[in-house]
C-alpha cells in the first residue's frame, strides 16, 4: 500500500511489493493471484461477513432493513478502525481504470451475495435482487463520503443518512415519505 | 451476432465476423475496437438518449420519477422493436465472464451520466447518484425479466412493475409505502 502510494500502481512490482513485505515472490503469489488482488483480499470475508449479518437479522425486518443492519454492523465492526488504510486504497483505486473496474464488479458480486441471502430469508424476486442493488448503492455512496470529506461522523452516521437518503429519494416525491428516527 | 451464437464467442474471430458482414478486418476496426465491441456498439446511443430523456423530463418531477420517464422512453422507442436482438445478444454475454464485466462497467458508467443529468436539473448529492443507481437496478431487473420470460408484457410495463417494486421495498415496510398508479 506504501508502495502503490509512493511509486503509483502501474510502476510497483511484484518483487518490490513481496520484498517490503519481506516476503518472497512465491510466496506473495501463493497468497494472491496477482499485485491487484493486494487491494481486494478483505472482498471475500466482508462478503461472508455481510452474508451472516443479513441471515442473522431479526425475521420482522424488511429486506432493506436487513441489509442496512449488516451494513451497519460491517461499518463499525470493520471499517471504522480502518478509515487511514481505507483512504489510501480508495486514492489508488480512483487513479486506475482497471481497479476502478476491478472494485465495481466486487460489488456487483457483494450485491449478488446478499440478494441470495435474502431469498433463504423467504424474500422473493424482484424485492431481494431491488434491496440488494439499492443498500449497495447506498452503502457506495456513504464510503464515498466517509473517505473524501475528512469530518468527525462514523460511517456508521453517514450510512444511515444515505439509507433515509434512499428512502426519500425512492419515496418519488410522495409527501408521506419521511426521515425515521 | 450469428456467429456468436453458432460457435461461442471465444471462437469466433474477427476475420469471421468481418467475412459475415461483407467487410474487411481493416474496416471492422474502424469501427470497433474489438470484438466485444460488436456487442456493446448501441451503449453510446443509448447513453446519449437517456440523458437527452432526464433532462428534458418535466421539471416538477422527482429525481427518481425522470430517471424512471426516461427509462420507460428507451424501452417503447428503442428496446421493444429489438427484442429478438436483445435475446440473442443477452445469453452470449450470460455465458462469458469478461463480457458480464463490459456490460456491469457500460451500466455503471450509464448510472453516472444519469446522476450528472439530474445534476443539471439542479438535483444535489447524494439524492443524484441515489436515484440514477436505483434506477439502474430496477432497469436492469426489469431488462433480465422481459428476456427471460417470453410472455406477452412490454418492457414498459416490466419496468413500471419494476419501479413500483423498488419504492416498495425501499419503503423499508412502512405501512404507508403503497404502489402508486
Amino acid at each position: 500500500m506504501e508502495l502503490y502510494r509512493e511509486r503509483g500502481f502501474d510502476r510497483t512490482t511484484v518483487a518490490e511489493i513481496a520484498e517490503r513485505a519481506g516476503l518472497t515472490e512465491r510466496t506473495f503469489f501463493r497468497h494472491f493471484a496477482d499485485k491487484r488482488e493486494v487491494l481486494f483480499w478483505g472482498a471475500g470475508a466482508l462478503q461472508e461477513f455481510l452474508v451472516a449479518a443479513v441471515e442473522g437479522a431479526p425475521p420482522p425486518l424488511a429486506p432493506l432493513e436487513a441489509i442496512a443492519v449488516a451494513l451497519d454492523a460491517a461499518a463499525a465492526d470493520i471499517f471504522e478502525a480502518r478509515r487511514r488504510f481505507a483512504c489510501e486504497r480508495q486514492a489508488i483505486i480512483a487513479a486506475n481504470a482497471e481497479l476502478r473496474e476491478r472494485e465495481l464488479i466486487k460489488l456487483a458480486t457483494l450485491a449478488v451475495a446478499l440478494a441470495e441471502a435474502l431469498r433463504r430469508r423467504g424474500v422473493t424476486d424482484p424485492s431481494a435482487s431491488l434491496a440488494a442493488e439499492a443498500g449497495i448503492a447506498a452503502f457506495r455512496v456513504a464510503f464515498e463520503r466517509w473517505v473524501d470529506e475528512p469530518g468527525t461522523e462514523t460511517l456508521s452516521e453517514i450510512l444511515r443518512a444515505s439509507f433515509d437518503e434512499l428512502r426519500l429519494v425512492t419515496g418519488g416525491g410522495r409527501t408521506e415519505a419521511r426521515r425515521r428516527g
